[in-house]
């Protein structure tokens, strides 16, 4: 029984106590949150107690989920390293790269096991792709291609905090591409617009993007993000290889056609993140205790977060100098 | 706060209970089962108490569920309605037309609510489809092809027991095709053959069947069936109107297509009945409690439940005479 | 190289003209038509001499296709056998079985071939489905499902000379079936009903009808037809095998699909017969000559042609009297 | 009538011709090539005489169609615009943007009318993309993915004289990125890499490449190239725009799909250009005929054909520096 104590209850931490509490195998011990209230609501319907932070990293639960604002990520996932803790963090580790790499080896001295929450490895969809493209289905990844598009922009106030559309939006994106691609990459080239809205533009940031990257063997991943799809939220990826081709597209709300005179038309896509990632956020938390229970390392790792950053800073630098930026 | 008392504790009894336990408008107070260990098992994971049908019967839980073996609905439905119970009973209510048609009086004189377990109902894409129709986008109905095939045939042991396909496994399309017609059917024709397993045909039984029927204002259904799909469990209904057509399909594992020379592949579609429903058994005892703390009638009622069933006789009648069937 | 005499220069005497024309193994000599200025205008496209149907017969032409009004097919027949000429005529034969038995003791005693164009048999999608189960990918055959619908109905001044939608429309079903089972049939149940046009009922006709037939070995097929889909001209078939099913669908007009607000819709799907069955047309003729010149059978043959119009004869008793009717 | 002089009797010219003489509104006068024989078989099977190209430039033919080796059509198109003849010149006009520069003046003086034959602009299905984003449904264009990958490399020989992969492959989605965003591009970056055969690299070319483009307004277009796919010639839009998203996707052989224990499998793809370019060859040779018929301007121009060039040339540049490069 692996006892969690959750830092955060806002829309993450509740979904991913929900997960804890109904395993067999792991049940949520505490909760803390800035906001009183929060915490007490999760608590009681987990069966766990409100505590603070620090008594959380006192006490003498086994793992710490970290469900809290991105820029206190780092400071907590160093404090419950040296609590010795296992830590569960979501996305992103910082949104400094610097910030990172002093972050990794507290916890590599801590000896805890640290995994970082990109939720889309665990998506069944993609998860099988990356699975039948370890199995060989397709021979060797050539071309990997990532299609994410939200359904509607945040607000400007969110933008001018969120480190920018590549650090925000699509560092889901990098991992994904590493995920599947299954090496890193060396240069990084974007491209970026403000088209849905002059607001963002003018925030100094994009909401129209692509990004094309290389590995040190030639293989090569695209990426384009949108702010806005009036058709939901897209998210789709396509692997060409050697032997085949593999992909993994929207989830329908049903599986409902309707055919009249305008043609055949498919129910709409699903429309709002947790919805669309319900069952990833669950096998994402799954995996973590099972981890536990077995005693093998997390992914994705501490470096699968820093990596996606360095490549979320790549990105950004050059979407701003209009050059590709080498990635050591 | 809905009270519920369990009766049977097998598959579905089990999914059920925790539909109910997971609710915030509902709990299972008691479970009942011939096997005590099954009855302790699954009050144990719901925070239920084991108890006889009788002491069951005798509580003062508003609710009965009853998912015994089947040739004990109807007695239950009886002695459930005149201890002044709601009652949700798992579909058929009889194998028999005669014996629900004697049930069905006591429960309307105990003035208690029923609602018969037609699943398929409560299916988020077929229920998509009635909607829709009910809505009028199609305008009206004209033709409904329902086609239902299970991964592979019972033992013949079950096929014995089984009153034949016709009430075992088109049962549910019969009650699909009123559902989605919104009218009774008055004719009936039948075909059927031991195609899949020669033993099924030796006990008296087919393994493959069509049946088109007609209502009296023309509207047309045709259902197919067969105890055997390579492929999965294949589900899928067809409705053509007026205005236009709608249609829900089966439910793939995930979006994964690959392609490769052989072509373009889809993943496998769910493989067994309670993993593709999952989430209609959920929402018919949803709508169940709904029903109950709104104080409205539930549906499926009893009298749905005694109409597929006629259909489901006339059927094997007609099948076995080779000729067309009325019912009244 | 074959030449040919064309008798009759509609639009299916125009489509089977220019395929011939553009053949290398074949040629138009002659162009007969009640219309003088038809026969004309085709032949001078062709590159032929308009000439009656009796210098046609008497002339050295080695083939005669027959795309003449229904009620001079099986007269024609006779005449062209005696001419000891290969035949492709349109179908069917005669709405009369009694004709068509009279008819072809002729034509076998006459030595000729005959082939009956069943132009459905020759879509490159139904060819390859029916290719695919004579090389045994699913197995034994077990259902046969026919989904046909017309974008919209015919005059009911037509409907009144047809033979009523059983020979004039769904005899093309009966054929399809035939061909995809792979077997004749045995039973047959007809339900119909004039939903789309009264004028229709009322002129002793349906527009809407199902039928389900049987084999002596067991095997079933189920077709049902509309003489309208607002979505276009509906032309479908699944056959369910004890390995597996296969099944052809729509033509769309192009692969486009737009995605907004209202879902992911696909393009319309063909909606004019000479459109969509453009390919089988061509083949159909090419296959006749093929044969012709290998010296070969052709298919499908006055007995196909006969068995789908017994199948359509039943099928009327049928639905007149409600019961099913055997087929000798 | 438009008379047509065709230079090139090969596998284009042949296409082409065909077209032409099928034309109600055009015929083919001459036929010219270097291989006698082929001139010959060519002008004989469309009724014309073969003549040399200076014969043909003097004669009293309206146009020219060029499907010569591309390194004679800049010579041919200033040649036949000094005729006096309206020009129909496969793509590209040359592999050196000098040179095209030097050439499109010579037609302009001229007057004559030029069109280059970017064939996938008339590809039914790319075309209808086209007009329903000029017809304004799904708004203004910002995203356009295109996809294109051939079913297995050309030999290595061919490879070295071809100008490399953005030249030789790419240069087609070049024009269709043109042609589905409506401006030009400013800036280019690709990244290539020599993945499906060795050799290539050797000779110093890609056969796997990503080229992402940007227009002043600040429209993005992402293009994959791939020299082989095991799943046949891969073909796909997309465009992303502020009201929804349009796709054209690959056109399969046959609309059979096929289930069973593996999943469900569509048919394979069209595997040959000219085979899935069929129809768009006949609209583009039409278009032409049409576009001299009524005295108008034919369009792909001779500056789209520029365009392209300039981008395949930046594009060619950026793969080897690795950085992008500005398009004036």
């Amino acid at each position: 029984m692996v006892r969690f104590g959750i830092l955060g209850a806002g829309r993450i931490g509740k979904v991913h106590a929900g997960t804890i509490a109904n395993s067999s195998r792991a049940s949520v011990a505490y909760v803390a949150d800035a906001i009183p209230d929060a915490a007490a609501a999760l608590a009681a319907s987990v069966g766990a107690q409100v505590a603070s932070i620090d008594q959380i990293l006192a006490s003498d639960v086994e793992a710490i989920l970290i469900a809290t604002p991105t820029d206190t990520h780092a400071d907590l996932i160093e404090q419950a390293a040296r609590a010795g803790k296992a830590i569960l963090c979501e996305k992103p580790v910082s949104l400094s790269v610097e910030r990172i790499e002093a972050c990794l080896p507290v916890v590599k001295q801590a000896g805890v096991p640290l995994m970082i929450g990109f939720n889309r490895r665990f998506d069944p969809n993609f998860a099988a792709v990356q699975q039948r493209i370890k199995g060989g289905e397709i021979g060797e990844v050539e071309i990997v291609t990532i299609i994410s598009r939200d359904p509607a922009p945040p607000p400007v106030s969110y933008i001018e905090r969120s480190g920018g559309l590549y650090r925000d939006m699509m560092i889901h994106d990098f991992d994904m591409a590493r995920f599947l691609v299954g090496e890193d990459f060396v240069s990084v080239h974007a491209l970026g617009s403000a088209l849905v809205d002059k607001a963002i533009g003018a925030a100094g940031d994009v909401d129209t993007a692509a990004v094309q990257m290389q590995t040190a063997s030639g293989k090569i991943a695209v990426i384009t993000n949108s702010r806005r799809a009036t058709y939901g939220y897209d998210q789709r990826v396509e692997v060409h290889g050697s032997k085949g081709m593999l992909r993994a597209g929207n989830v329908h709300m049903t599986t409902l056609e309707r055919a009249d005179g305008a043609g055949f038309t498919q129910d709409v896509i699903q429309n709002f993140f947790i919805d669309r990632y319900v069952a990833a956020y669950a096998a994402e938390v799954n995996s973590f205790i099972d981890a536990m229970t077995k005693g093998v390392t997390p992914t994705p790792s501490g470096y699968d977060g820093l990596q996606a950053q360095k490549l979320a800073e790549a990105a950004t630098r050059s979407s701003q100098t209009g050059q590709a930026v080498r990635v050591e």
